[in-house]
């Protein structure tokens, strides 16, 4: 039994490496672009990263690469064996065995790979603002909405190892395309992509007219960002929009509440930087979005302890339960 | 450890008793109507009954009522402790803890309450048309949607017991209204009671002509059962309403399947008489609902083994545990 393990969180932006001693201490850390080179074979520029970085820290503290747990936190659905089955915001990488691809690099045996959002919310649950909570569900709101769910206190991984892929449930039928290929999709509207596309759907229709005169009346150019800075100072037409984010926020999360009886949200990601702007709102209106809310205990919604880290912290403890 | 358990399944208009043996094989029956008296303290007028059915079933078998472990199903959120939270469709038991109230009645002290659709869903799993299966949904289409999540080959009861109400998952925000309070809950489109909204909406909006004109061009009157059946006919407006009552129920399923990655569905509740109607376009719209549909393994749909026994069958799987 190992007591240390090295998690990898690969975004579609860039990939971080921990260190991590087994009692949730970090002990090195190493952040690398995310390859999208195509000439390569489905996961072999990705590899070659990953390998760089154990490599890296692995040195640091004369560890043998080939002897410490790995654990990999990959964007897409994961299949239970380590196969990545459909991974739009990696399509390099999509279809391949990363695990074996890893092993077989580091000469090392134990390397296991597991869905983002799950290691998210798996080291939520061990060490950070899931702890102790038997049914909790972790949302990584990003560029899509990622989800990791913990009933009776075990995460639900369903039958091939996909479960948690929360941003893709239909709350508006036939609403918003999705790159999914689907209509009306949760993350269309809750998630920082979904900031964006209501930020130009709003300028577009006159409801940031402010926020467009700054842009010289180019409604086009008004940027999600334009809308939670001025949000943050308190103009209206943004904290109106920033409310409206907070609703579909809360409509998911009553549904999640709903199907599972969760009572407690961690929310993750890049957007949970915004989370001052959209939480308040959201916990306002899971009180009248909540089937039978009066007749439940307090639904808690609060952000994640790790941040931007907590998917490779969670990588860490899949590898630490797989060696 | 006890050979014979008696379920009893308390629907909003009827109960049904049935005493069971170990092994699945039913002993014994027995179905009363439900009670809605208001001149009784909350829950005791559905105790009467109860105790009636149980009194009538031991003694065709010479057992005696207080050493038979029973299992009672619910509709609606059955709090662990055995407290019925909320029951929009049972409001006369809203709020009773039925489990003590039944085993004062009795002098048994092996009385366990479950939800209605959770029992369901065990019924099936032990017996039915989800054994062996690791991860499905059982999803009751009455005149709501209750539901019954197994994952990993345990039954999902969330926190407080209430998981699984799966009909209130809002699928069209700012939708149909609902009797809950909330707007677009999946019930309003693909449960019995959905499909009588439907009806009602597409004969007022021209859309079943011919129905229209056998009711004496009264759109009013057209009901869901002159859908069914000429559907079952092969009428084109009524075959299409059936499909889009299959489209609806393939968006939820499709959510289902997102978030808990279950690779079965087991359809059960008085609409699923209709399933010819409407299960082949619901598995057929899986097909592009699904997230990702390319990459799972066959997502399969099927109708319930025990059909409107399968809750009371269930029931007596939570006495046997229970006891």
């Amino acid at each position: 039994m190992s007591d240390i393990a090295i998690g990898v969180d690969v975004g579609g932006t860039k990939a971080l490496a921990l260190m991590v001693a087994r009692d949730g201490r970090v002990l090195g850390e190493m952040q690398s672009q995310t390859p999208h080179d195509e000439g390569f074979g489905a996961g072999e520029a990705t590899t070659k990263v990953l390998v760089e970085q154990i490599f890296e820290l692995c040195d640091r503290q004369s560890l043998d690469p080939a002897h410490v747990p790995i654990g990999v936190g990959l964007p897409g659905m994961m299949r239970r064996d380590g196969h990545l089955a459909f991974a739009p915001n990696l399509q390099t990488a999509s279809g391949a065995d990363l695990g074996t691809q890893l092993g077989d690099a580091l000469g090392n045996a134990s390397v296991f790979c597991e869905n983002d959002a799950n290691c998210a919310a798996l080291a939520e649950h061990e060490w950070g603002a899931g702890r102790g909570i038997r049914d909790f569900v972790m949302v990584t709101l990003g560029t899509g909405i990622g989800g990791g769910v913990v009933a009776d206190g075990e995460l639900v991984r369903g039958r091939s190892g996909f479960a948690g892929e929360i941003g893709h449930m239909v709350v508006d039928a036939r609403g918003a395309e999705c790159p999914c290929g689907g209509q009306g999709c949760w993350e269309r509207y809750a998630s920082g992509g979904g900031l964006h596309r209501m930020t130009r759907e709003a300028a577009l229709e006159g409801r940031l007219a402010t926020l467009v005169e700054r842009r010289g009346g180019d409604a086009k150019s008004v940027r999600a960002e334009d809308v939670t800075a001025a949000a943050a100072e308190g103009l209206d037409e943004a904290v109106t929009l920033m409310r409206e984010v907070g609703w579909w926020l809360a409509l998911g999360l009553s549904n999640l509440a709903a199907i599972l009886d969760c009572g407690h949200f961690v929310i993750g990601g890049g957007l949970s930087s915004a989370s001052d702007l959209v939480l308040p709102a959201a916990r306002e209106f899971l009180a009248e979005l909540v089937e039978g809310y009066e007749a439940r205990p307090a639904i808690t919604v609060t952000t994640s302890m790790f941040g931007p880290r907590s998917g490779a912290m969670g990588a860490t403890l899949v590898a630490f339960a797989g060696a």
